[in-house]
């Protein structure tokens, strides 16, 4: 299977180790071969039809920041190009997400659909400003759009809603999508200070580039475009969510919360009636949902199978990289299928 | 699909109530249409091949406590002639789990698959006691044996592992598999006896008949064989784990535990080496696993996606139910494809 890679970041590279330690493995047990034919960063790009070297491509990624070096003699083009010009079965998109325009890999998934390439997403940005469209546009093209990567990293959160509970309806779900903010929250009900758990969150790497990404809530609400759309047939976007994020939450708040039993958590919910919110809400310590530190979690309440929650880090390198490897074992099931 | 039930307790009942109200939607969705051709209690039988009419079977239940009524003009026979005479493509074991020799479920589910008939049992004993050969009985009678609500009731557990983590080595696990206990567990540690926790328990249903498959961790035993053999691939039985229930539990272990800001938890465990044990165990009041009340609890932990925990009710007689109609749906689908 030859693979396109978009952006070559931490996902990324760990994607790519982890087909490299796996090749046997995934052969002898989903016949998958794969091959990465193109891949490009912000600074360049590497491509080979029979398959790049991905030792070489890490190693020459660690050493000078960017793929470019990989093959001196090969000709820089643009990401662009490459998903144009290189005849690939699957694009992976793991540029960074941003929820004005989506771009660049709004783009990159288009051209790679219109071209019939099936398309792995862990980018949220296209999906959290045009699920709807992008689904058309991939059922219309007979490819496959697949995303577990998007929510809940590694931890397999819309595969368990959409398989796992296969035959039940569900409800309504709430959840702690972001680790971020919920690192921060937890800092702050031990008696840190909003600016100080910020600092602390900055320091270990927590917070995105845009910070307002993960403190007003738009990773949070882009999750929930994304569970929304895919375990509850809502045609949704970004604009349908009222989102509050966690600036103002003061200690007070905090205190407040635990007099009740409760801790405030950012919390991304759909209720019963479908209506779509993330907001700081105080949750009853006791409540499954209630976790601490990075992690996130998720509760769904279906007819007939009460409240279940799955809990997980909801992010990370080679989580994510093995969601990605889901995908790509799905795809190749169901392209050997028809 | 015409189908043979064997028991008519809870959650049969729950099952046959759940086809009921479900008859189109399993329909228009899954092409399901299931007829319930016969079905047994200890007291008596019904059956019917055009399919019983489930109201008036779960209303004769309820009046008389057993389904014999259901239609005086038939001769009754025993469950094994039932099975061994009248047609059917499914067989659902619902009689009560034992660890002795497991009958007579173990009978029922051998003389259906010998029939060809797919096989979904929510009773643990026969699985508990001869998982291996079962499994090897039903592949060489080319027929499906599932067993979705013996592990986490309409908590799809042994789906989860299996698929949403699919392309995923899971290196280890541990679970609150039993909810009797861990209610137990739970009011002792909120300063009751285990005497008064016990007599609570019973107050409310939450015993066994025979309260030592709660005490003494047979029930968690017997969940613990067949995550062992469906998720791990190690063919072993009911002698093969190490078990020590809660009758030992002294309320100075709870104490201990609290000041090391932990919880006395009854855990079913998988480690690294495989060593399968069923034990009090002290686990960190902020560990997702640590749950209270009769909640259930799974962490599961693999390769690369780390550590994942799965809560919800582990029993209850709709949750068996829907878990039982999953598979239902499973096969279904399994034969269609052929």
């Amino acid at each position: 299977m030859r693979i396109i890679l978009c952006g070559f970041g931490v996902v990324a590279q760990s994607f790519s180790n982890l087909l490299e330690s796996r090749t046997h493995d995934l052969y002898s047990k989903f016949g998958l071969k794969p091959r990465i034919v193109g891949v490009f960063d912000s600074k360049g790009c590497a491509y080979d039809e029979t398959g790049l070297d991905l030792k070489k491509l890490n190693k020459i990624k660690k050493q000078s920041g960017t793929v470019r070096a990989y093959d001196k003699s090969i000709r820089q083009i643009s990401g662009k190009d490459i998903i144009e010009n290189i005849d690939a079965d699957v694009l992976i998109e793991t540029t960074a997400s941003n929820y004005k325009d989506a771009e660049p890999g709004m783009s990159h998934i288009i051209s790679a659909m219109k071209k019939k390439m099936h398309v792995i997403s862990v980018n949220k940005g296209p999906l959290a400003l045009a699920f709807p469209s992008l689904m058309e546009l991939a059922t219309y093209n007979q490819v496959m759009l697949r995303f577990s990567g998007t929510v809940g990293g590694g931890t397999p959160i819309l595969d368990y809603a959409k398989n796992s509970l296969r035959g039940e309806r569900i409800l309504s779900f709430q959840g702690i999508l972001n680790g971020t903010t919920n690192y921060i929250l937890t800092n702050m009900a031990e008696g840190m200070s909003f600016d100080d758990a910020l600092k602390d969150a900055k320091s270990k790497g927590y917070v995105e580039a845009d910070e307002s990404l993960d403190l007003d809530g738009l990773d949070a609400a882009a999750k929930l475009v994304i569970l929304a759309n895919w375990i509850m047939g809502k045609k949704v976007t970004m604009p349908d969510i009222m989102k509050k994020g966690i600036r103002k939450v003061s200690v007070d708040d905090i205190k407040n919360a635990q007099k009740n039993g409760s801790a405030v958590k950012l919390i991304a919910s759909c209720d019963k009636e479908l209506e779509l919110t993330v907001s700081p809400v105080e949750i009853k310590i006791n409540d499954p949902l209630c976790v601490n530190g990075t992690l996130n979690a998720i509760s769904f309440t279906s007819e007939h199978s009460g409240t279940q929650t799955i809990i997980g880090r909801g992010a990370g390198g080679i989580e994510t990289a093995s969601a990605i490897l889901r995908d790509l074992i799905d795809i190749r099931k169901e392209i050997t299928k028809s």
